[in-house]
């Protein structure tokens, strides 16, 4: 038997580690990695037509299947596509893997065309960073880099391997090692946050993380029901379980407009696993951060701790263990409230949406304007679970269903997709359809980055002039999503009226395999 | 009259300092740039659909133009976006300045979610970086970084602009500063390189830069013709002028079983302007430094000097100066060599593209294994302007087209675009659509990665298996290009016979506007 070499003691390594799934665009500096794949045939190997797609289907199946997907890169301009999606996953705190090749360590120094600093570019979106040096440091490096990936509650590493350290022999494998778990809940933040859900005269816990999925909302409707106080997430969140049967939290707006008077009625804030609430931007004359002044404001658990536990310990500490937590009725529109011709409009289209939506589906947001509404809305819909871009860097949207899809074949993907956000990572369709990956497409087609007329005027800017009214229009010509997808080889249909929407809808939820529906607003 | 802001002192800073277009997907955070762009409507602002193609638009059009462009991106996702094409600029060592907006100075500390260390992303492709601090310094600091990007022979200057600096009040603009210049040839360099040259048994001058610009070849010329030397341009260059008319640079081949053969017979090498010849990559068992063990190379000008002056005092000192440079004839193919009916192959390809550039058209080459016999080919096509990708990270070729079409909008631009590379910024042929540019897309449809077969087998690796023929193909689905661009209102047609070739490029050239021609083969 040949000896192996770091590539296969790599893919040993992260296998062992419990590693099943890699999105790749590979290059020369890792195509002795692609054969040590060969040999194992362990890993499932999704390829992408541009990295942002890889590092973005990373983080959606590191949310879903709870532990790290990795992504093969090549050098650093292969790292620096995908490095906005992986500073959505950073904010997500999303569990992923980076591999990234780079030359072989004796060619570095030659600054051959593809030399870059790639632990420079690695190092913003990164939690942990490091350059292997030789084939023997593979499989420890390759361990330590999955133990902390996969640590609480979920970390950005990144591994740089030479190709040298790639194609050398070695004899060494790392051994799996144990994920660091959250912290402790400290009991005197306990007792805090217990006394001032006592003491408030009305309160609210912030929350995200771990608090918002599977099962644990319950436990937030708990303390709800034992002491008035309400529950509410920020604005993107990296997974919420949420519909019929389940608890309600109700999400911090991202118009500054609606979530400082939200808030402003709270003279207390408990903080589980989020920071205090601050705006998405700053504005001339608005405060950064959006809880009223003199609001009392208490860490129950930072996002390092078990929030999870934590809130168990207050339910005690609350006295509140037998509280039963107001449950979600299964509420649909009975009707898209429009007639058959009628344009599509915002209120429609939720009807529509919420009526479509199939037990246990996985929704990807990346609606911003047009989904304003979307999240009250589909607050009585079938139990589903919805994933946010986290980080702000448009393009999330489609390579959240990719990963997501890959996560959970078991359950349907629905992405909720705005047009120009869409078109940074239109290449996922393609491998939507490559995987046969049962995601419908909502797209909704305004033709325009309607967000930035309002961002305009909020930053107190002069009323758009014909620059600014070109840079937000997209309509010179208009991208016709239909073609576009179907020359990817994903089926698609367009929809120009109300009566259209709800059999599209349902078309797209019922065929098996990838379809989009542009939504012409 | 109102008072100004810190971001109309940027946009009359840059438009003093000859800054003419901006390449952008602004945000938030940039609006009050977009406001101050329409009350001076000085600027031409060029939209993309994505950053990457933006900067790539900015390399291309400093190429073309010997001059900045502007790119205006959005924080630390929206420069990541771009950072690839911005990583090809450097090398290219082309002029571009990109401004970068960033939260409000006091709302960074929030950690909100699109905050990121913005100059950590900036600084591994950028040869200087910046934070503005307050609307008073905007000026002074967009002018220096103007005069950064614009010094000899080209930089990458990112000037960082918090939203707050943007919008608070300011009286001051930045004055126009002068670039610095290529630091003086050397005498001594040159006495070394002229000594060199007339004591060598057979010696090749390896240059890049501005000598194989505009009539500069023909200083090369003089030198071959007085002293027998051969002259090669490295694989990758910004900017080469040649075809009939001109002075025939040889390139450097790819393949180091290429590359080291041709070096081979070379006992003195005269750098100008280029490191000495390394590999693309490193492979096993083969060296990163090209040129023959024992050859003399001597630098006659490093990249900081200047070039052309070194190659008119290297002639001086080998009394060349009447010296009469060899001249490409015009020479085009009779026809494309094939049947009507016969597929498409890489030699009637060849002679079908040379048969069809028209005069002084501007070609954007990213046409990979495709393209390598591209090269000789064209020496006696009609004189034309040829731009490499030249940092190794694919999606270069549209984005580079859009700048030179926007720089030279009295020329035609050819892109020589294979499909893998050219899906990574399809988005720009929607820009070429929005701006009605003069470019013809001749897009090679093999639809696989095929360089990786090469270079798997290179780098010492197995025989591709299931996995590795998996990442190299991209027919599972086949890529529709013809309807993809017109999705984006890009007019295409497939060609899939040789008969088809030259009736469809032609119909290509002659048309004005953008126009995709998909090549199956």
């Amino acid at each position: 038997m040949n000896r192996m070499n770091g590539a296969d003691s790599l893919v040993v390594t992260l296998k062992l580690a419990g590693v099943d799934v890699c999105f790749t665009n590979p290059g020369t500096s890792e195509m002795h990695f692609v054969a040590a794949l060969d040999r194992s045939e362990r890993i499932r190997c999704v390829l992408a037509l541009q990295e942002n797609v890889a590092t973005g289907a990373a983080d959606g199946y590191g949310r879903m299947a709870g532990k790290p997907a990795a992504t093969l890169l090549h050098l650093g301009p292969g790292l620096a596509n995908g490095l906005a999606n992986i500073h959505n996953a950073k904010k997500a705190r999303a569990p992923m893997l980076n591999i990234v090749g780079d030359h072989a360590t004796y060619h570095v120094k030659f600054n051959a065309p593809l030399t870059s600093d790639i632990e420079g570019i690695a190092r913003p979106v990164s939690d942990w960073v490091k350059t292997t040096q030789k084939s023997d440091d593979v499989g420890i490096d390759a361990a330590v880099a999955t133990r902390e990936a996969a640590s609480w509650p979920g970390r950005i590493a990144t591994l740089i391997l030479p190709a040298d350290a790639s194609w050398s022999p070695t004899d060494l494998i790392g051994d799996p090692l144990i994920p660091e778990g959250p912290a402790k809940p400290d009991p005197a933040k306990v007792e805090a946050a217990a006394k001032a859900l006592k003491s408030a005269k009305k309160a609210a816990i912030f929350v995200t993380g771990m608090p918002l999925q599977d099962d644990n909302p319950l436990l937030l409707g708990k303390i709800k029901a034992a002491t008035g106080c309400d529950v509410i997430a920020p604005t993107a969140n990296r997974r919420i379980d949420r519909g019929a049967g389940r608890f309600n939290v109700i999400r911090l707006p991202y118009v500054l407009d609606h979530s400082i008077p939200m808030l402003a009625q709270y003279d207390t804030l408990i903080l589980v696993g989020a920071p205090e609430p601050v705006g998405f931007f700053a504005y001339p004359n608005k405060p950064s951060q959006l809880a009223p002044e003199g609001c009392n404001i208490v860490e129950l658990a930072s996002h390092a701790e078990n929030t999870v536990g934590a809130l168990e310990l207050l339910i005690e500490a609350l006295g509140a263990g037998d509280a039963e937590p107001e449950v979600t009725p299964l509420a649909l529109p009975d009707d898209v409230g429009a007639m058959a011709g009628d344009p599509v409009d915002l209120d429609n289209l939720c009807r529509a949406i919420a009526m479509t939506i199939p037990e246990n589906a996985i929704i990807c947001d990346e609606s911003i304007t047009t989904g304003r509404h979307f999240y009250p809305a589909f607050a009585t819909a079938r139990p589903h679970t919805l994933l946010h871009v986290t980080g702000g860097a448009i393009g999330g949207g489609l390579p959240l269903a990719v990963g997501a899809a890959i996560a959970c074949p078991d359950r349907k993907v629905i992405v909720l997709q705005s047009d120009g956000s869409g078109m940074y990572t239109n290449q996922a369709l393609w491998t939507m359809a490559r995987e046969d990956l049962d995601v419908a497409v909502f797209l909704f087609s305004n033709r325009s980055y309607k967000i930035l007329v309002g961002e305009m005027k909020g930053v107190g800017a002069a009323e758009p002039g014909p620059v600014a009214r070109d840079m937000f229009s997209l309509d010179r010509p208009e991208i016709e999503w239909t073609g576009l997808a179907r020359s990817m080889g994903v089926e698609a249909q367009r929809v120009t009226t109300a009566g259209e929407l709800l059999p599209a809808f349902e078309r797209a939820i019922a065929e098996p395999g990838p379809r989009l529906v542009e939504i012409m607003l």
